[in-house]
């Protein structure tokens, strides 16, 4: 089963990318690895889906949908950028930012919101070394932010 | 046209690094690779030229040229590394923190302020993959912090 | 004299790591780097040895105390995998992120408890670039959060 299929089960699906130019650039190659931009909650436009703070504006469980929608504006970055994502052999890297406030200190359990996405399609090699932080704000006010480095099939 | 002659068209002239010993440094390489430490916006002897929070004590246009000076600061560091700026072959990742509070989410306007001048320098060769985000504070006080990974010729 | 004689001589005894399984990993290969996950200062059940917000419940001396016992922490984790710590050829890069609030901008000066054990360590191969950052909060109210990408002997 592809990951694609295994996302489907899952519920998800991706959109094509609308993409911008600037300086920047969603996902940066350098021989197998791809260094990936850091992505919130947007659709395929790149419109915030959630805004807010967690554990002041949004509890813990929206926080956990906002890093599961992260995951989902990832892969649709990178199904565009591969054209197939079973191209990933494995996921390195992730940091996770959590806008947080307030007593809350549930950074790993509201990442887990993307993490558990990359290990639901990717299976062992979705597993990843992970930062979790809090942060103090973060454009568009999206209460979560992940960037990633994964390793592709040349 | 050389990125030196860039920087000079864009009115920036590097000094040299006034360098200090610790236990960390600023360029540790490996392979082809550079991953810098993270830069504030300092001058050659490594003095703050900007203080403060963004969105509370400073506007986004300070903000943005924080960041500026940020960029100034690597890439002089860069030039002490390397001899020559033109050795840089490509910029794969930055991470940008913004130092920012109150209702300010324009994380990615100010770092922008790091990204253009990389952009005017290196041309396509300078987008980046990048992640910004507000940071609660900084060492100095430091308006902006940025760190980066770049490519180089061996 | 190997770096865990060095480690002893410093007070510093690694007892086994206590591996929990979840989406994450503490540590991914790529080749000869290893990508850590953030550790904050747990014991080697994972349980916290230190909690709360440097400049605020916390002094910079506590702080400095807290990242002493993220590298503790790593360094256990790193024994773990690789059976033994001179296999380690160099540190790369370190993030260091400490929860800090009110007037408190001594990161750097905070974080060098991580950053001198590993150079105690390991000698010039342990100086490493870094970016040190306050972050909002952490889990489990670790006042710090390290992580790290280290070169490795194949």
């Amino acid at each position: 089963m592809n990951a694609e299929t295994r996302l489907a089960k899952i519920g998800i699906e991706l959109d094509p990318v609308c993409r911008k130019g600037h300086s920047t650039t969603a996902i940066r190659r350098y021989g197998d690895l791809l260094f990936l931009s850091g992505f919130g909650p947007v659709d395929s436009e790149g419109r915030p889906l959630m805004q807010g703070c967690v554990g002041v504006e949004l509890t813990q469980e929206e926080g956990f949908e906002a890093a599961r929608l992260c995951a989902v504006a990832m892969l649709r970055a990178l199904k565009d950028y591969l054209g197939d994502l079973d191209r990933i052999e494995e996921w390195i890297k992730v940091l996770g930012l959590v806008n947080s406030g307030g007593d809350f200190w549930g950074m790993p359990a509201t990442i887990n919101g993307f993490s558990n996405v990359i290990v639901q399609t990717f299976g062992e090699r979705g597993r990843h070394a992970r930062a979790a932080m809090g942060s103090a704000n973060h454009e568009s006010q999206y209460p979560v932010v992940v960037d990633a480095i994964v390793r592709i099939r040349e």
